[in-house]
């Protein structure tokens, strides 16, 4: 086969890459299952149906069809998901008489958008979603527990500080209603452009388009400067109510439930969890709690780990399951650490013990030796042919395996010497009870200095 | 969202089936490992052009498009990828500049081809690839080491006895030859009909559309019932060929190389592996050693893990990379776990431990009770809301989970107790140092009696 360029938004990763992006995976895998989250996985297709419901997103969905399909078939058209929340609403739905509710999962899966791709967005990545679902409702604690989980999860992994932001839709709706602005999702539209645009042109906007007035645009702007890292933001935002004659039942109900998630989390993680008025994507998607999560120093890569509370997530025309959940962009983060080599892996593959041969009558003395430390758990291969031992050791060295292991023969019976090929230390071991040293055992994956 | 079917042919498990089907993945991983191979991920689609390559398989495969891309795009069209071999062979000639050769890697990924559902295949499922791959030459012990890998992974499945079955083309293609039968690839194809039309109808076959002679078509058939579970093989295929005067130099490489395998693997493995010389399948394709798996009593389901010796695995015009692999079908051995029983989940939850609530306030002390046993790698969950012991303890007996911690206050000092609901007894419990029985600590993956 001639060579190809990779297909662009369709990263591959080298050997020792993939080594960091697994690290990554366990991570967040024994990170959700510590936290009680059930693994599951969702088949990559939906109709497209199903996948359209949500609506504004058709540009981005890759269809599948049988290539030698006829053309009139009518079977329901399928799709690659786009998400995992999509996915998961029809899975509880179909699957709800057999889930114990609430029902906490983590689903760490590909999805496909066929958007440009460019740096921080590609066609095919990994996401790593958790939510937790309630048949009929869900306590609110939920959305605390979800902050904590992810800041867990996110702390443990080799990239820099990070800050999540949390706001509360019901919390900017009430404000905003409060000041005599009817059309709230107009407002959060145009208070979403704020970092784009600036606060004089999104008050030209806020005046012109939604004919508020310039005290009415001056308290909705006022509002999205509020960043805490404690429950400060509360007596902020009364100030400003009080100020602006803004008050509404929904705007109470919003700092109480905002006040909840900072009070615990900012316990918890302090520094991590901030609450931040200006976040306004996704408010007229999620009803509640909504989070982002931005790597201080890469703001511009844009949020690595996002969701909210939906009071329907899911429903089957009678039921309702209400719902909070985060997801992580796995695929983001994994393509920073490499590309800014926030960690790497300290060998290029699993092997820490290379067996040489001596000679090529010895390979299945060889496999022996191999067995007996694999038995132990320790990752190691046979060389398939006999060479000089300077030939044996280039191998090992190449691919940072730190051993290498030498049998030699005299009078019938086996001589066994391992080699640190790194300090050129050779001493005698026994198949059955040598160990490496427990930081050589398995690959490890080392943090950069400057985030240790 | 409306209650939909599931799609025919797209697995989707429930959470304690996805534990066992995660048991089986990590197996297969670390069982790679510890032979040292490396894990990579290729992309999911492929050029259009580069999947039909191999030819044959252009109504298996899903080609993908962008929802609102326009008719007359000009770009390469994409499908999903139907195996991990072409996609592999593909990234070691992009990175081969970037690899260490040999190289030998896993790849545990999703493949989608479009055949009609039935028992054993589905559309999208999940393989477990090995390879190892030559720069120009690989020594013919792989083909051995390759074996014994995947004898290795698949003897830690809970699954019933198997058989890794044998075969060498070079042997039957000697065969073949020295009969006199020089369409080698047509009696291939004839002989690979055996089990399905039966000897009879084969001979005629044989006769009637390859012109073989009675004798010849004795021979062909007569190689094909050789099994044996040591070197033996080599003997009677040497009577055979003694017999009806079938001498030829590619029959003897093929008996080297087919008694090398069986002679280490019969050592190494005894019982699991066999010469089977009926095994034509894929024979047209691989170029030496080809491999076939079954489950003993469960031989209808098909081949579980297949593979084989290519010469040519990949090239770019000017270097050929030469390779030898296996393939695992991990979605149709996890469908045959899950619907025998071979092995069940011990709970349905990562949770060893759930910690109930007293009463609301008692929420932040509880989750300081989970942070301490989580710091210990014990996986928990805090009730969202207090309620009656009785409706905690049934929470936690729905989901399996073993113990159910409880906190009391008296006197502003907090007691806790921690209660086995299996057995009911409730003791004291220091959250910085109790643990709970080692065998408590994680999900078990429990094989069936029959299996253990």
């Amino acid at each position: 086969m001639a060579r190809k360029a990779s297909l662009s938004g369709f990263p591959e990763y080298l050997p020792a890459e993939r080594l960091v992006e697994n690290h990554v995976l366990d991570t967040l895998r024994t990170t959700f299952e510590l936290h009680g989250f059930s693994p599951i996985e969702t088949r990559s297709v939906e109709t497209i149906d199903q996948l359209l419901r949500k609506g504004e997103i058709d540009k981005e969905v890759y269809a599948i069809s049988r290539l030698q399909e006829e053309e009139s078939s009518k079977k329901e058209k399928l799709a690659l998901h786009f998400d995992l929340t999509v996915p998961f609403a029809r899975y509880v739905v179909e699957n709800a008489g057999y889930l114990s509710f609430p029902f906490s999962r983590y689903q760490i899966q590909k999805v496909w958008r066929g958007e440009r791709p460019q740096e921080g967005r590609a066609r095919e990545f990994t996401q790593a979603d958790i939510d937790v679902v309630g048949d009929g409702d869900l306590p609110f604690r939920y959305d605390v527990t979800l902050a904590l989980v992810v800041v867990d999860a996110l702390s443990k992994l080799p990239i820099p500080a990070f800050k999540l932001r949390v706001n509360n839709r019901k919390l900017a709706e009430g404000f905003y209603l409060g000041l005599g602005l009817t059309d709230t999702a107009g407002v959060l539209r145009e208070i979403d452009k704020l970092e784009k645009i600036g606060a004089e042109a999104v008050a030209t906007n806020l005046r012109e388009n939604l004919g508020a007035t310039d005290n009415q645009a001056a308290a909705a702007l006022a509002l999205a400067q509020i960043v805490t890292e404690d429950v400060s933001f509360a007596d902020r935002v009364r100030e400003l109510a009080a100020q602006y004659g803004a008050e509404h039942e929904l705007l109470e109900q919003g700092l109480a439930e905002l006040t909840e998630v900072i009070a615990e989390a900012s316990k918890r993680a302090p520094g991590n969890v901030v609450a931040d008025l200006s976040i306004a994507r996704g408010l007229d998607y999620y009803t509640g709690t909504v989070y982002e999560t931005v790597l201080v120093g890469h703001e511009k890569l844009g949020s690595i780990c996002s969701g909210g509370r939906y009071e329907k997530l899911a429903s089957n025309g009678k039921k309702t399951y209400p719902g909070v959940g985060l997801s992580i962009g796995v695929t983001r983060v994994v393509a920073r650490i490499l590309s800014q080599q926030f960690a790497t892996a300290s060998r290029a593959v699993p092997s820490a013990v290379y067996i040489a041969l001596t000679n090529d009558e010895g390979w299945s003395a060889a496999n022996d030796v191999a067995d007996a430390l694999r038995a132990r758990g320790i990752a190691c291969e046979v060389s398939a042919t006999a060479a000089k031992f300077g030939k044996q050791i280039k191998y090992a060295e190449k691919r940072g395996i730190p051993f290498v292991w030498f049998i030699s023969e005299k009078d019938g019976a086996l001589t066994h010497e391992v080699k640190d090929i790194r300090s050129g230390e050779q001493v005698p071991a026994d198949p059955q009870t040598w160990e490496p040293p427990a930081e050589d055992l398995h690959v490890r994956i080392i943090p950069a200095e400057d985030l240790a």
